[in-house]
């Protein structure tokens, strides 16, 4: 997802964190598991770190968490501000605080960073406790389900008794739904976004072409790499390419068109930045190096290629079987890279599997980062779902 | 475009050199323009080479010539074999040859690497005169304009008197929507397929991509490095992810799918090659830095973003105000990069400008690439359009 969480081109944010109407100053804290981890892999680590943030009180009944799940580039900030002067809050800030779509008033909401992330969580920027240096890509690969299975078990030090609800979007849709699949006592409501069940072809294309510029890059060093250095060039590469993939060619059009920069005046003949959307593309690369690891790059990357519930289990329906949630999907019309149809196909399988499923399709122009959208009509959709009972809406589009 | 003109999933080319229904071996010759060159930019040099191929013999009235207009990363060679040896043909021997939609036997047909190219052309890759040195980054830009302005003196050195059409597909249907601006009374018809009047903020955007993949590589040196040398793994980056844009996802799919490669059997987690479209981009990225240079990426890319008639005229109604050709233009329906609602802007515009003109949108999911598409139906409309003296068929659809 992009930067920041704000549509495209919303206004800058004004700080809230004083008003009401968000949760306010937070702090992530770190849960650390102490016993070993056993990956999907057959590898294994002696004990990981989850870092992680909380909004709202777990109620007496312990059955209120709502458990936020974010994207490959995403992290445990969804809500808030760090502090009073923080340039901008937590990324999914428009949907989570009190009286918002995401009620805090109502609602435990916990969102940590995944297992393989590098904003706290353990990955492959962490030291490897047997050599005191950074894992790197000795690693152990990392799927959805370790992500899932490691945020069971800061769910379960939370003395959380069943979700709620699990929501996420893209990446974050594919934990949702890998949740409800593995825990599906627990796991009372899954909102899956801008997701699918397995990527297509060209979308693993994209992911491959940024592995591959990280991976030539000469700096990547199979991996083994120093925290400030490391294959920069290849990380800004692969981000600014993805970064066109959560975008729209509509909404690039509206955004950037085809005009040029003010200082590239009279520079008609040049190779440096001249179009708005080559600056704004080189400041998104240069932006993401500074707070994101290209080794947990290639390992969040993979466990979104690999991830396939249909392909272990025969069928989407099958892999379905053992869900109890009741399921909201949300696709988004110009999303290309996890387009519409991948999305009500999630809930055209669940509903083949006899589950309680609606799908929402929504008209934005904000392509895949569209589930960040700051959008009155998404907001009731949540709301409603997650505070009713029951949902049978199916097809409910806006 | 791809590698090779054959659709993605055709079956290999039999060598058919000696068939008679293709041009047979051919040879490339160097037409040397002996003056100085003024491009648009005002920069200039002294004497340029264009490589080209002809196939079919110019008639007496000088007037049967068909000049071809290769896109991106194609070259003169569009027909028939270099050797018997060969494995495959010129990149639309599908489309040219004795019998075929431009038929060899009416017609003169001719072809060049562009000024600015690497394929025996001049470029920033041949010896800048002054230095004895490769030019570099010193070559001046270079702009659709200067391209069409370079083969117009090759069709004079060729004693042609007017074009019977110019013809191309991509940045190849820039050059003859220009052919027909700049040289009103020398084109008599023009087709234009898979192309743009001015490409949106997307298209822009993969290219800005591509040319920092090259330029931030160190091997790029600022464009000074040796004909051996150079930003091969950024050029291989720009070309692994630019050939996702020639596809389509559907196209893609239905090709790869989410199909592991064999000799990745139980290797489920690793960076290698996993999935089949990895092998493939791979070895795409791989061959292409082998024969394409890196600066003339750089030029060519930036010639295409800067395409833009409309832009200096107003509207692109009013660029169009000095054409005399008929025109035909093909849209593909899978095609993203430049999708069927630019290349009907094109004709919508012609017709407003009074011109004669005939839009066809043809349906595949061969994406971008599928103007060198083997199909019956392209076929036909192309000689059907060659053939005829006059054509007011609007959209035309297939």
């Amino acid at each position: 997802m992009a930067d920041d969480a704000q549509a495209p081109d919303a206004p800058a944010p004004t700080p809230r964190h004083l008003a009401g109407d968000d949760v306010g100053i937070v702090h992530a804290r770190d849960f650390t598991h102490p016993g070993t981890f056993a990956f999907k892999s057959g590898q294994a680590i002696e004990g990981f770190t989850l870092r992680y943030e909380t909004y709202g009180v777990l109620n007496a009944t312990r059955d209120n968490a709502v458990l936020i799940c974010h994207a490959l580039s995403g992290d445990h900030h969804c809500a808030g501000w760090h502090s009073e002067s923080d340039g901008k809050p937590g990324w999914w800030n428009n949907l989570i605080g009190p009286g918002k779509a995401v009620d805090t008033r109502r609602f435990f909401v916990v969102c940590a960073n995944v297992l393989g992330g590098c904003q706290g969580s353990t990955g492959p920027s962490s030291a490897d406790p047997a050599t005191g240096r950074a894992y790197g890509t000795h690693f152990p690969f990392v799927t959805i389900r370790d992500m899932v299975n490691a945020q069971k078990l800061l769910l379960d030090h939370l003395g959380v008794s069943e979700l709620h609800a699990v929501m996420g979007g893209s990446m974050g849709g594919m934990t949702a739904m890998l949740f409800a699949i593995e825990y599906p006592q627990f796991t009372r409501r899954q909102i899956i976004m801008a997701s699918t069940a397995n990527e297509s072809a060209q979308a693993i294309a994209f992911n491959e072409v940024g592995r591959q510029a990280i991976m030539q890059d000469p700096a990547w060093n199979n991996g083994d790499y120093p925290r400030d250095g490391g294959p920069r060039v290849g990380l800004a590469i692969a981000r600014m390419m993805a970064h066109i993939t959560y975008l729209s060619d509509a909404g690039m059009d509206r955004k950037f068109g085809r005009r040029k920069r003010e200082t590239a005046g009279g520079e008609a003949y040049t190779f440096d930045a001249q179009f708005e959307v080559e600056s704004y593309l080189r400041h998104q690369g240069q932006s993401f190096i500074n707070r994101f690891d290209a080794n947990s790059y290639l390992y969040i990357t993979r466990a979104i290629d690999q991830f396939d519930p249909a392909r272990a289990c025969g069928s989407l329906e099958q892999a379905f079987a053992p869900i109890r949630a009741e399921s909201l999907v949300v696709g988004f019309t110009s999303d290309w890279l996890f387009p519409p149809e991948q999305n009500r196909a999630i809930a055209l399988a669940l509903l083949r599997a006899g589950k309680r499923a609606s799908y929402a399709e929504l008209s934005t122009d904000l392509g895949h980062d569209s589930f960040l959208l700051e959008s009155p009509d998404l907001y009731t959709l949540i709301s409603g779902f997650l505070e009713r009972s029951e949902t049978y809406v199916f097809d409910f589009a806006i």
